[in-house]
């Protein structure tokens, strides 16, 4: 540590050193920590906090760096601020007459609850216990606190064992025929004492308990810095993802004693309700006792109103502090407070935890209140919170209890609990009869659907976090856990094979789609339900933001779901699924795939026809008036053909085709990297008769629609582009069929014809195929995969290693993964080449995205910074994009105000 | 055709207007066709050449524009030049007495001979014949001249069947008693005249023949247009892959006769011997002949030098004109003359086709003779010039008397005649008894390349030109034809049906690899030599040529190979090709694939080092003083694991781990799309151990070989890169692994360390990734698959479609297949991109190819515009690569000539 740096930081008689080191309450904490800002803060606000400092983030990191030493220039800074404490307090540290007592605390920048240590009572020794029981005129409060702290001293900061302590403390209430702590008496405790030292000594090397306060102080901040890289420290760290911290600071405070009589106490309390969000100030306090009695639960609490009665004076002062507090952070606030002789104390203040129900509540409350703004309001949401909301949660007590047998990868969260099947079949036979069933298989193909959907929840041994499975169950808001490479499924005998366990066809398991955990047994699920400040909170969403939400929606249904949850039109309806949708459709979809020839594949075709229109219509209905995004067929048709001899038998008695060529033409459709396939609009370049069918389907629904009232605004959309000639070809031909159409029924339906920019070279051509489309929708799913190399079903193998930072056993390579949050370097700048293109050769291009970053808030929010009109999102992901693009406009605000700020600052400098 | 335009163009009295329709041959050829250019050539140049007038290929888009018909346009331009013709004859068109007769012939701009029509003698009728027989006092002369017109005006103008006129030609002759056309006396000819009339008025709805010269006139021309659609022509251009060409033009032009007795004559002849380049007069003649004859083969023809002897003052005349026109073109040319009267005429004018020996040796005689520069002599030689010096071809009468069985596609040119196997195993085996073997698979694998090597063709059922077969078939220069759909393997039985025949394992096959055709049996094929003047020319290349030529090279044996054909270094040295060579490293490679954990892994690897090392130190000797690229290892796990149950038994037995257990994990290391997966750096991003292994393989192999004289320029190439930081942690530890080996064996081994471009990450992001390579290589092959999102092994399937013309019966997307010609709009985009951002961090960046562009012409001339330092390619298109580099510097030189004239006009403008 340089020594002109200054590193500790004084806090007392109202001023707070702390406060100066940055603007930000998140600058400060990231130097104070957490618990040092807040000390900082409160201090700086007049309220009545002990008097001590913070030794800052970077003597923690500079500790390592001396090699778990402290270095002279931090002993020196601490000394200086013992003075100011000593000087406030009108007490000296190691005073044996009226000593001054210290609480030495971790504090990192984000809360680890439990995981790092404290130490109490610290500058107690041998003589200044005695002055302190004079002093107090309560010798077993102060060999208590003695007591206490050669405990907390031997096993925190020099790593004694504990048990043996605890164990000489068992003795003694045994000795002395008494249950409890408090019932043991001074002598006792002295005696305790004298135990604890000797046990110290013999398990030091003959040393003796350190009698010097400082030697005590020097050894506790140590302890405390040690503690981060304590296993159990590490190992919360790895669980909760936290990354970017650097280490701890330690805060040396004055300590103050709750439990000195009846006229002290001690508390800890949220200036709001953190479950349902009500604004009543709510918490626990004990009197004469000290906050570890608190947590420990060994006196069972007051409520905070009974302070009122005991301590009238010391909870009216508590009760301003509440309102100081929230009005200062303009949040809900968890507090710790300490009265000693009826003489308040907080000793910790942080943003309180609550839950989902909570967040809106308070948010919408404080927006009333006038405590915040609605931009404030919004900006303070997660879409962790909305999230939260709407999945059903595993019981966390439940969980506790139950047998994990496996942990895939976390795909759609939520939980659910089911039996278990491993065909798609099997899963909508057994949901027809009412079970609730969890359908598992190695990997899930579009000929699952049926399946998936009739079940509650879906596992797959294989496939990341945008497989197959996990993105058709995200659109459904349907638990996910997918890659789960531990379960060995046999399809034959209908079981799989888990942690040495067979499970067969009809057991129950639960799955947590938070955690990818997988329970063995039926555990206890809780359904969130939504609040009114929900929507109060999403309506102040869609007055603030630009960005047009709409979603993927393939069906009817789907596309209901969607409208409540806010969506403002389809931005992606895939045609194919609905080839899937019943025997019917299936077996003319495979007809038209293997017939021989033109004429046959039309008369394929003709029958598919009437299914596509009907299913365009009721789209259509159930989005009156709003834009619909039609996709035409995708996938390559290998995905629809017979996967089984039945299948095939099938197909050859409506065909006449013998089964060998039928299973001849399946094999020749196989292809090595089906992803580069034969595909998207490459299918209709080389079947043109596909796209004649779809849109007449398309532009005849339109057509019937609009007969009957309904606002139609379809939008023909062809995948996978690569060439403005190859779109052309497309749109001629769509354009001529649907204009014959609509004058033919002397119609006026309006459509527009654009395409997907999925494809690296689209995105680079953009200008030229603008001259073509009408519209873009950023096809990001595909175009991650193509400009990064990278097949989304495969990539479980190494991109996690890709994606987890160095500290968690990964490389660090990406922030986050590609295909959850858009890559914004990489396919961000292809994505802002294609929209400067295209619109640089049509103004008015209407510009959307449909991949599955349409509902990721960072991504949300790139795509309004770069200028698009829309993103289109699953169902259940609209109102985290309705969010997302809210907040945007808030960053843009608040850019624009820095902005300024610094153009300002430049033309000062100037 | 618009009033004002002129497209109808005089040529006669020295004076072709033609010459001012455009200022390149190659221009004016587009508009007047060849024929025509070389006819305005000709006469502006002061040779005989009888005069007429071009009616340009304008006029043929025109004629079918209107329902194919000629416009009053174009016939008032005709009689314009008609009259012009009858000035500088001194003749009328029509006249009774001296009729003035002409040709009517076509002319494209490419030569199609045979396909398209022409009509001799146009403008007799049954008065003029009588004209000319007293003109000529060669009544027998004049109603030949007058039947055969009858005849060619009506098969070719009137499109009746040629058959009953060639009987009743043969009944003329039983009938006198004679064997051939010319012991036809006049008598005869007239009532074969009368005959043939009548069966015209007969075929034609009671209309009689022509007897209007112009009526004759516009019907020939019609012709000639209309010809341009018959069937044969359509089909020609197919075939030959024309497909920039509007129309034919057509020549009208005075006739003149070389069969007017002895004193007259007509030949065919070469300026220099079209086979072996050597500068000698070529050709045939015939005396008292017409052109018709010398191709009829009916009589034998004289040498060209016999002319001399019968007519030596026409002779003369032939050989100055031979000399102005060499001069005039710089070229060899393809002559036709007559002769009338010992008055020599030019008829026609062509750059002559030649064999590849011919054209080096051509070219490198014309600049000794200094009629070319070197650059120009360069500049006219082509791509496939240099292949046809190299491949083995098919002797085209055996294959015409062969049976076609299938037609793949024609992935590597050359032929190769074998018997057919159908596992690369048996191959090998095969092979080793001195078998010339075919292999054919449905397709190739890594696996296989022991067996493709030993074969000397390749035959696949799947996969297109840049398949493994063909990228692997091609880089040895081995004749391989893929994607022969019509062939049905069956490995069991060692057999495949094809054309409903059944070829077994052992029988003979030949591949045109020219083609794509396979032929049953064994055909004979012919070895091309390579003349001194190729070494000649390729020496020009060398000097002129900036971009440095490598080649791609995986062993000692390719190396030396390459550095024969001209490679100044390695550019790409893949590596895992080593880990099948044999079985003890296939085993080895699968070990560490199998290996349970890290120890287990580098024990395997261990096992690889020695063989790697030794194959390293291999190439460097190989490539003493040149610089050597080595990737490490690129292709996924699931190529090298066992593809049998005897393999997997194998494997079992040297890793003491369960089959099952082997088997799963090859199950697991299967991908949905292995071309986006687990392969690359991306291995050793997860197996840091591998990268360990192949470091201290290439840096130890350059000790070794430096320690013994050798000159090691060692360039170690990270694959598949897609960020700087996932580059970054392997080139520092490559990095740090290197330099410690170097120091430690007290070495002074120079190394780099760079990277692929070839996933279009990379090249978005080539600035931050050029802050760590020391070099880029740009692998063209993947960067296109990622860029058009395309895979070369699926995209047979429709890639054709998107290639062929619409005339072709394609969509005409792309102009060529762009995995054979490198995407200059889109993926050239990418690769400018970052070539440009590379080299914004990192001034001195080396940059080069390798992907299969790296030997194409076009892509190598834009390697070269875009600044690279070198191309890389198989060793048997090393050549093609320097050819093409040079081509890219001339064609710089003319740039920058027409630029600074452009510039000048620009200003002048100003």
């Amino acid at each position: 540590m340089a020594k002109s740096e200054k590193t500790v930081f004084f806090f007392g008689a109202g001023k707070a050193e702390g406060m100066s080191v940055a603007k930000t309450d998140a600058e400060r904490r990231m130097i104070l920590g957490g618990k040092g800002a807040g000390l900082a803060d409160m201090t700086a606000a007049g309220l009545p906090v002990p008097p001590g400092f913070t030794i800052s983030v970077a003597n923690c990191e500079d500790y390592y760096k001396q090699g778990r030493k402290l270095s002279k220039e931090v002993q020196k800074q601490v000394r200086d601020n013992m003075a100011k404490v000593e000087k406030d307090m009108g007490k000296k540290f190691g005073d044996i007459s009226d000593p001054l007592l210290f609480s030495v605390r971790s504090g990192a920048a984000r809360s680890m609850p439990g995981m790092m240590e404290t130490i109490l009572n610290l500058g107690l020794n041998d003589k200044s216990v005695e002055g302190l029981a004079k002093k107090t005129n309560n010798p077993r409060f102060a060999y208590d606190a003695y007591r206490r702290f050669i405990q907390m001293y031997s096993t925190t900061a020099m790593g004694l064992s504990k048990e043996p302590m605890e164990e000489m403390l068992h003795n003694a209430k045994k000795k002395a025929g008494v249950k409890t702590d408090p019932e043991l008496n001074a002598e006792s405790l002295k005696d305790l004492c004298g135990q604890f030292k000797k046990f110290y000594s013999e398990n030091m090397k003959g040393q003796s308990f350190p009698q010097d306060p400082y030697e005590q102080l020097w050894g506790a901040i140590g302890a405390v810095f040690g503690s981060w890289q304590a296993d159990k420290a590490v190992k919360y760290r790895q669980v909760e993802k936290i990354s970017n911290l650097k280490g701890t600071a330690v805060n040396v405070q004055t300590m103050v004693f709750g439990n000195m009589g009846d006229s002290s106490g001690t508390g800890v309390c949220f200036t709001r309700d953190p479950n349902t969000g009500e604004n009543v100030f709510y918490g626990d306090c004990l009197i004469n006792a000290q906050g570890e009695d608190v947590v420990a639960g060994i006196r069972t609490p007051l409520k905070l109103s009974d302070l009122g009665k005991l301590l009238p004076k010391s909870y009216k002062q508590l009760c301003q502090v509440r309102l100081q507090l929230e009005k200062h952070y303009k949040d809900m606030q968890d507090l710790e407070f300490t009265v000693q002789d009826e003489k308040l104390f907080m000793l910790q203040c942080r943003t309180g935890k609550r839950t989902a129900a909570a967040v809106f509540k308070i948010a919408a409350d404080m927006v009333k209140e006038k405590l915040l703004t609605k931009e404030e309001a919004v900006a303070r949401i997660t879409p962790e919170d909305i999230e939260r909301l709407f999945y059903p949660q595993l019981d966390a007590k439940a969980a506790k209890s139950a047998t994990k047998i496996a942990t895939g990868i976390n795909a759609v969260p939520g939980a659910a609990s089911g039996k278990v099947v491993f065909t798609a079949a099997e899963a909508e036979a057994m949901a027809a009869d009412g079970e609730k069933v969890l359908l598992v298989r190695k990997e899930t193909s579009p000929e699952d659907v049926g399946g998936m959907h009739a079940a509650i929840g879906i596992l797959t041994a294989t496939g990341g976090k945008t497989s197959h499975a996990a993105v058709v169950a995200r659109g459904w808001g349907k638990c996910c856990v997918v890659g789960c490479e531990a379960i060995n499924i046999n399809y034959e005998t209908k079981s799989m094979v888990v942690a040495g366990k067979t499970i067969k066809q009809g057991e129950f398991l639960t799955l947590d789609g938070n955690t990818g955990d997988v329970y063995e047994g039926k555990l206890a699920l809780q359904m969130p339900e939504q609040p009114a400040a929900y929507s109060t909170i999403m309506k102040y969403c869609d007055e603030l933001r630009t960005l047009k939400v709409r979603t993927n929606a393939d069906t009817p249904y789907d596309a209901e779901n969607a409208i409540k949850m806010g969506a403002e039109g389809i931005g992606l309806c895939r045609t194919e699924h609905m080839f899937f949708d019943t025997e019917e459709r299936r077996l003319a979809m495979q007809e038209m795939i293997v017939a021989e020839g033109v004429e046959k594949r039309k008369e394929a075709l003709a029958k598919l026809l009437p299914f596509q229109q009907k299913d365009f219509e009721g789209i259509f209905k159930a989005m009156n008036n709003k834009p619909v995004t039609i996709r035409l067929i995708d996938p390559p048709l290998h995905e629809f053909t017979p996967k089984d001899d039945a299948g095939v038998a099938k197909l050859s008695k409506v065909t006449g085709i013998s089964p060998e060529k039928i299973k001849h033409r399946c094999e020749q459709l196989h292809e090595s990297n089906p992803m580069l396939g034969h595909r998207g609009c490459r299918l209709c370049i080389t079947y043109p008769e596909i796209l004649d069918m779809q849109v007449t389907a398309i532009i005849n629904a339109a057509i019937n629609c609009t007969k009957a009232g309904i606002k139609v605004l379809p939008e023909i959309m062809i995948p996978l582009t690569i060439d403005k000639k190859e779109l052309s070809i497309q749109a001629n031909q769509a354009r001529a069929l649907a204009d014959g159409l609509i004058k033919a029924a002397k119609s006026k339906v309006k459509y527009m014809i654009g395409t997907m920019i999925e494809i690296p070279r689209a995105a680079l051509l953009a200008d030229q195929i603008a001259e073509v489309a009408e519209f873009f929708s950023f096809g990001t799913n595909d175009l991650t995969q193509m400009t990064l190399g990278l097949s989304r079903d495969d990539a479980g193998r190494f991109l996690p290693t890709y994606v987890a930072s160095e500290q968690d056993g990964g490389k660090g390579i990406f922030k986050a993964d590609p295909f959850q949050s858009l890559d914004q370097d990489g396919v961000g700048m292809l994505v802002k080449m294609g929209i400067e293109k295209g619109r640089s050769t049509r103004k008015d291009l209407k510009i959307g995205i449909c991949g599955e970053h349409g509902g990721e808030s960072a991504s949300v929010k790139f795509c309004h910074k770069v200028g698009m009109n829309y993103v289109s999102c699953s169902p259940f992901r609209v109102p985290i994009a309705r969010l997302a693009a809210a907040q945007a406009v808030i960053a843009d605000k608040a850019c624009c105000c820095s902005c300024k700020k610094a153009k300002k600052t430049t033309k000062k400098g100037k």
